[in-house]
């Protein structure tokens, strides 16, 4: 499972100021914790910076890629800070991730053409023009829409990631039952898919949030995610991810979770 | 899920002393211990005393029952032992669980007529003359042969608790895939049957056990685990069972979530 670092994010209020104060050191050393904790991608978002995000972008972009080797994640709902984003990216490090397009048009048609031209990968969110359905049928529906929209324009399968868009589980307690539905409609019609998810909305609005992201990532392993947004500095997250592995026969002889142990990384 | 408590247990060094010592205040305070904890019922496994163990479980059992309010499992490879523990067993704490019966004849023809006599319920292991298999397949046989076997002998189907075996990871990594497979196997098949886990077993060999224990307990659920024998003093173990409940939308409104957190149980 792809593990990417959720910590640039602009929705937290320090992060914010660093980025508008092109604070370049702090935010070096935020991209070097996470890999450090064993990030393999970063996810960069600064939606809340409105007035100068593609600009800003375009420096986070530089800002990271200057200081660790992973490919990242370029996250906004904005296609023109993702367009300034990719014109710096340094293709060396890896494919980069565009984050997100949905099934409404306008998004499409804007996002495309950058997916195309830059030959990079894509999250595709469950929502449309309607918002995002409350079951896992319709959300299914939207992605196997989303699929075929994709693969048809000539997006390769494996470039594309399926969010099936984890919701607090504190407004629905269905929520969770919901995505992980989705997961395994999403990998059992469509194997060569990649899905993916935002770790930590679906514990928004209860206390001991971690509790509910350690437990979640868990389940949705089991139906097969294949990539996850979190907090890859959280020793406690990955070191149960790293004991899943196991469980899940993916670690012969139980040689990363002993390497992480004898690392102090348990 | 029932919570049954794994603390009296002489594998444990210190726990065997006081079962032999007869130290009364010891094992009283650590039943009750688990029971705050969240424990539903009691294992009491004496195993390690061969020579007086009968005997021995006799006094646990009144020990144990007049401390807490619980109902208890008993035990042992000993039909005597089992035997003995029934005949003072307080029926007003609620239905005794035998543990266990297997496939082998002898051990049927010892443990059934005192399931039939005491009418409680009946933990069966997967296991047969051959041993264990190394496969759920075959597992899943003797289990459906099992319950086969358990009804036609008039025990009633939801007094049957199945135990698919957990065998450490470190041994072979496919053991933890085994046993899930095993048990929606049997969920799939016989859905009014009751499932059941040791969960440390696991874990044997390994660092960090608790990690493994953890995520182990989760993939359980997920594959509809009805029964786990735990340390349920282990308030984070408690915590992520709690969490889990909420994600599989089985706590309406994160009721008990929220509950436990006030508690200061999370």
């Amino acid at each position: 499972m792809l593990i990417i670092g959720e910590k640039i994010n602009s929705s937290r209020k320090d992060i914010k100021d660093m980025v508008e104060g092109k604070n370049k050191e702090f935010i070096q050393e935020l991209a070097q914790k996470q890999v450090e904790g064993g990030a393999q991608m970063l996810d960069l978002n600064i939606g809340t910076i409105r007035k100068s995000e593609p600009e800003d972008m375009k420096w986070l972009v530089k800002t990271v890629q200057e200081a660790v080797d992973v490919p990242l994640c370029i996250d906004s709902p904005n296609h023109k800070a993702i367009m300034q984003g990719l014109e710096v990216y340094d293709w060396d490090k890896g494919k980069a991730l565009i984050n997100s397009v949905t099934a409404e048009r306008e998004k499409l048609e804007l996002i495309l053409p950058l997916v195309k031209k830059y030959q990079c990968s894509i999250v595709a969110l469950t929502m449309n023009e309607q918002g995002i359905p409350q079951n896992s049928k319709e959300r299914f529906k939207i992605a196997d829409g989303l699929i075929r929209k994709l693969t048809n324009e000539g997006i390769p399968i494996e470039d594309i990631y399926i969010d099936p868009l984890a919701l607090p589980v504190s407004a629905n307690i269905q929520n969770a039952n919901i995505v992980l539905e989705t997961l395994k409609r999403i990998k059992d019609s469509h194997p060569e898919v990649k899905t993916i998810i935002g770790l930590s909305n679906i514990s928004y609005g209860l206390p001991e949030r971690r509790l509910i992201n350690q437990s979640f990532v868990i389940l949705a392993m089991v139906c097969g995610l294949a990539a996850v947004i979190l907090d890859s500095t959280d020793q406690k997250i990955m070191a149960l991810i790293k004991a899943t592995n196991v469980l899940q026969g993916k670690d012969e002889f139980c040689r990363k979770y002993l390497q992480a142990f004898r690392e102090g990384k348990l």
